[in-house]
């Protein structure tokens, strides 16, 4: 079994979005403390090479990431991890909001890398979870607009509970494409500032070309397919930008802040939560494969 | 006849690369006097949308622009045009080095989005005319290793001619890809901090992709095709960035600046002049049209 | 009589600071019609030179601005204004908030170009009308924590009501100074990402300069002294970068939405209103020259 | 003793500009191989503090750095130093110009953090080593023309050797401001983009910041008064931004490659050589203290 260049030798531990109770410290560590409630940020840089160096750690070679093999991954009741990786929860903020963190830190980087704030109307484009983490952050980013577009209906009625200004129904067919657009430039006033593909697919990287204005950006979130037919060229003789993202750098204390102070909520996310047991364990994976209401499954121990 | 949205109705007068000596200026110019030699930059923006009060002029939507639908050109013996977009030659640049100041500007344009510096490796793919002058413009911004990618051996030795550090001949073939990277990598010394494409199909784009190192930009110059099917999930989930360039702004006092200290010397790239006479205008195109030898084409009164 | 370079020689109305109701238009303006609601952004700049051309037209030398001489002001029943300059008012923003979008574009200007973002903890020393409006944009931006320091515990409790995370009351003493930043840093949590002094004194800007985290910034806004002394090689060596700010650029339209979506309330900031009449006029800037309660006085025709 | 916050209790070893010859290296080391010619970075950093994980490391509170008590400095036969801060020379780059790559990176970091390119004309304020260094860097960087400016005419002389565009002898006097400017103007064509105050006074503060055109930026890389007293309001209204610079960051991969590539030229710097012997090292710092002819003492072994 594979993901990208990820490929899985032996039984492994699975799971990235993790926070916890420290059990024990290090000598050096002043940071923490026995007892702490905590988020971690689930990957390990080598803090040498010059992608490290240079602030983009997130693009490390040599990381070693919680679930992505051969590192196991953080779904176990006790997990050692450095403390440079490992943040304090505020009072206000609980562990599954903690947990949390990681795919919103993925919302929180896009927002950053794409340059979200209140000069920019945003289009999002695929209300999965990550669409959905990427339109809170945009929110909390300060744009005064944000648009969703998504083909199911009920995760559109979620986006808008989740404080959507405006929401469009998209088929898949490239036909429709035109229509779509006009709808979009409709709901959001004008074109799109910044758009943000959160599925990777033709159809909706074309929509964000498409829907975003001259001297705009498309940051592509989503991964979905790996060779893409899109409209590039039009979009790159109007100065459309194409923003890549790779998981997320330097987020958590931001996402905790932003928890912190209500600037975000995530809870409305977790929509399932379990026990850490054998017997719960396989339920909850079968919610999470069925999709359907499920946004976010929870394990709590 | 069209040329992507803009379409020819009327006969009507093309060229938009053009320098000259002023005849005749308004009562309020200060800038310039009868007999100044000039470059003309092309475009009349309307000054007061809000792309044009961001400096981002070039995408304004009422441009006027010498010899696009239905503006009429610089072909002509006597043009009139605003005296911000006339600017003065210093005495050590030709005019015809003036009228290359539009070509110029596009690659200047290009390195200047793209942040070309000391700091980053290049490569640029496509050596043809806007190749070249993009070639010529990283290095005028410090680019301390440029490539040359390109399917003509004539062309890279005009490249190398011109400053390439390195060339590499690649095919039509999307197959050979992966064979190509290894040897652009090779030549280059490592992976290419930003990347030209500036052909713009598929097969260009998507070397200029994966030749990019994590981190790095490649820009799309070049207008080939209109739906290009591309690795870009790939070069997204690296954060290769992928910046998209309209024309120019901003550019001639820089051009001037780089003609008049030599940092470039774009005279090598006029390879025909021809008498501005029907007979000579003929002969012009044809040359121009069967390319070969041909890169830039002048006409002198 | 003059204030910096502006010398007043006769005469002249002063004001700059207006929203009114379109009376008449040009025959080529369609983006406004009669009988809209609009506020006007005071300055005109030339469009054609280097700055105004690279987006910077605040910075241009030809401006002709409101009130200063020898350009009229505002303060009149009617003006004539360029239609790039005149922004339509939504249904929900009233005229007086329409008035208020010249000083809040101060604030919009200063956050813009200090890059103020939900990344950024502030701190604003100043809580004089221009602190106020850069305290309001700075939560507009996301600032998770904007701390306002003044010597008027009158302004702070002002400053507080509108929404600062907290407060503290600064001397004019510069042998203060330490205590005052273990104050600061006490509040905001640790050093402030973003300092800005709105004031411009010797010892607003020691503060802002030491209260600022290695690698911050601080804003200078407010224009007080013209010789300054301050610890600036000290703040340097920490890389903490000064910004200038001269008025705004392209802020209406972010003004306007920033009143629309309620994300700024400016309404608190109008303490004063007068009738446009010979006797109330003078009444108003009696108001306005005390101080004491009134933050910005209004007439209303 | 101290330097700013660095207090020495004992004697210490000092120096931090140095390279050697590989004698040894840890198992995990790939990068490098005994017998390597190589060019050390002298400031280890936690690599885990928020400033570090931002690609700010040179702002790293628990920096060690070669020579900064109570780190030991570089002055010795031996040194240990992690792989990640040593870089291998080109064949054709000397260890003496290997331990230039030191001063050389101030003033590349300080180009790169003012944004030195084709476009920004350059002022530099200071003619000593630091000066000199960031001129070099400066026309590296592409600057079209550097123009330089110090009390001392010998001093000057050295600059225009190296590639100084115009010198400009100045006073230690502020009531020759004015004329000065004038004469700086004239020289470099118009007001500077970019100025390098690289003194760090008051006078030469001033000249900078008053030099600069509007929208420009002054780099303060000189730190010689505590307490500055300068014109930074006219400054800031005119937003010409101050930009601070402490060391250096991930300059040496690109100092090498501007040494390899023959853009710079470091070898005029070092004007005395000695041996690394007790009697030669005395006479070293005699030599350094005068100043004079003096502009870099190398020791070889």
């Amino acid at each position: 079994m594979r993901v990208a260049n990820f490929i899985v030798k032996k039984p492994m531990v699975i799971g990235h979005e993790c926070a916890g109770i420290i059990k024990d410290i290090g000598s050096n560590v002043k940071s923490l403390a026995i007892g702490d409630r905590v988020a971690l940020e689930p990957g390990i840089s080598c803090q040498t090479c010059n992608l490290c160096k240079n602030g983009t750690y997130n693009l490390c070679k040599k990381m070693k990431f919680f679930g992505s093999p051969p590192t196991n991954g953080s779904l176990a009741n006790q997990v050692v991890h450095p403390s440079n990786l490992v943040f304090k929860l505020p009072d206000n903020v609980s562990l599954e909001e903690g947990a949390m963190c990681e795919p919103l830190s993925v919302g929180v980087h896009a927002c950053r890398r794409a340059g979200v704030n209140p000069d920019t109307k945003v289009l999002i484009v695929g209300a999965g979870p990550i669409g959905l983490v990427t339109m809170l952050a945009a929110r909390a980013f300060g744009a005064p607009r944000v648009v969703v577009a998504d083909v199911d209906q009920h995760r559109l009625s979620i986006a808008k509970n989740l404080g959507a200004d405006g929401t469009i129904q998209a088929s898949t067919n490239i036909q429709d494409l035109g229509e779509e657009i006009s709808k979009i430039h409709k709901i959001i006033g004008e074109s799109a500032d910044i758009s943000f593909d959160c599925v990777g697919f033709d159809k909706t990287m074309s929509t964000a070309l498409t829907a975003t204005r001259a001297g705009g950006k498309v940051c592509l979130v989503g991964l979905g397919q790996s060779q893409m037919t899109i409209p590039l060229v039009a979009a790159a003789a109007r100065e459309v930008d194409v923003i890549g993202i790779f998981r997320y750098r330097n987020t958590w204390p931001l996402c905790i802040e932003l928890l912190r102070t209500g600037k975000i909520d995530v809870k409305p996310l977790i929509t399932h939560r379990y026990k850490f047991t054998q017997e719960d364990v396989e339920k909850a994976f079968e919610t999470s494969a069925k999709g359907g209401s499920a946004i976010k499954v929870m394990f709590n121990l």
